[in-house]
């Protein structure tokens, strides 16, 4: 696969990787770009656009066949393409992303969480480790984790941030309300909740 | 304000107003477009735009005032106007967004949480209560909340949206990995968190 995906194609592939594997869990073997579109209330022309960009977009005589079509989601997005990230932050947030299990489904593996309060260090979550956040310049050294996903608190967003960019972390996916400022090479990634919500509730 | 604003534009002016809010922490009286232009590595006409769309910009004569440009944001985007909601699901992820004060500040109140834990029932979080699933359909009646945040497990996701429509909730914050099937005047927002992570890690 060689053509650039954008963004927005990324977005609604992983809906529709979500809406198959509703699908294979209820034995449904066929499924066709009406029925994803009308789950997501789009145009079912903009779902055949989406499908005629993966390589195999296992099109059968009654629909695209579920197997197949999320085979080629998987494929084309890299869901095998195992991404190691740290999550810095063992609070409720930082737990809730470590037990969410379908991020290994799309490639995304947890290797450890950090934090400073002594009480959280050393314990696990969901299997994996909680430690001292004084480790983590050694830990990425060894390991070259270079993706951090951060849930600390506002007030400790941006001091924790200019520790992930001395201990080499180049991508952080921010789930705090600040905006982080961080040298170029260093990419951010905003999960903008509030910014969600105004977006979805602006009308009401 | 009678313009409609795009859900782009929503976006932008609440991380905008992010960095306002930590300016105002940090006791900074100014801020220009080049700075916020430079936190989130866009172009800073880009951001002059955005801010021409709000009735008073703050423009004072050494950049926007950060005070009255914040205050023009919440205006305009309506954080006053109080949004009651609902989160369904007392796990670790509804927990933490019981926790996100932040949520008021951009006039989300949560009034309780929902679950059918009876370990939980009768417990609070940041002074919510957690209630019985079982009574979601007397309390929208009693209080006319119509919005909920879903943070089931994905298994449970489809038959509590249906409980939440049967109970006239209109608008469903999805936090899981299932899309939904609602009927027609019910909305739903999938907070797609793995998509926005392949959006942010597909090139690496």
């Amino acid at each position: 696969m060689e053509t650039k995906i954008s963004e927005k194609v990324i977005n609604r592939l992983t809906l529709y990787h979500c809406i198959l594997t509703d699908y294979l869990a209820s034995n449904q073997e066929f499924i066709s770009s009406k029925q994803i579109a009308q789950l997501l209330n789009i145009d079912d022309s903009q779902v055949r656009k989406d499908i005629s960009m993966l390589n195999n977009s296992g099109k059968g005589r009654v629909g695209y066949i579920v197997k197949e079509l999320k085979m080629s989601i998987e494929k084309t997005l890299g869901f095998k393409k195992t991404k190691n990230a740290f999550i810095i932050g063992a609070g409720n947030l930082g737990t809730a992303l470590a037990n969410y299990d379908n991020f290994t489904n799309y490639g995304l593996n947890i290797v450890a969480l950090f934090d400073n309060d002594t009480r959280k260090i050393g314990k696990t979550v969901n299997n994996k480790l909680i430690l001292d956040i004084a480790k983590l310049d050694n830990l990425t050294k060894k390991t070259g984790v270079d993706i951090a996903i951060l849930t600390v608190p506002r007030q400790y967003a941006q001091s924790i941030a200019d520790r992930l960019v001395k201990a080499n972390i180049k991508y952080i996916w921010n789930f705090t309300p600040s905006v982080l400022s961080v040298p170029e090479g260093v990419q951010v990634w905003n999960e903008n909740l509030m910014g969600n919500f105004l977006q979805f509730t602006y009308n009401i």
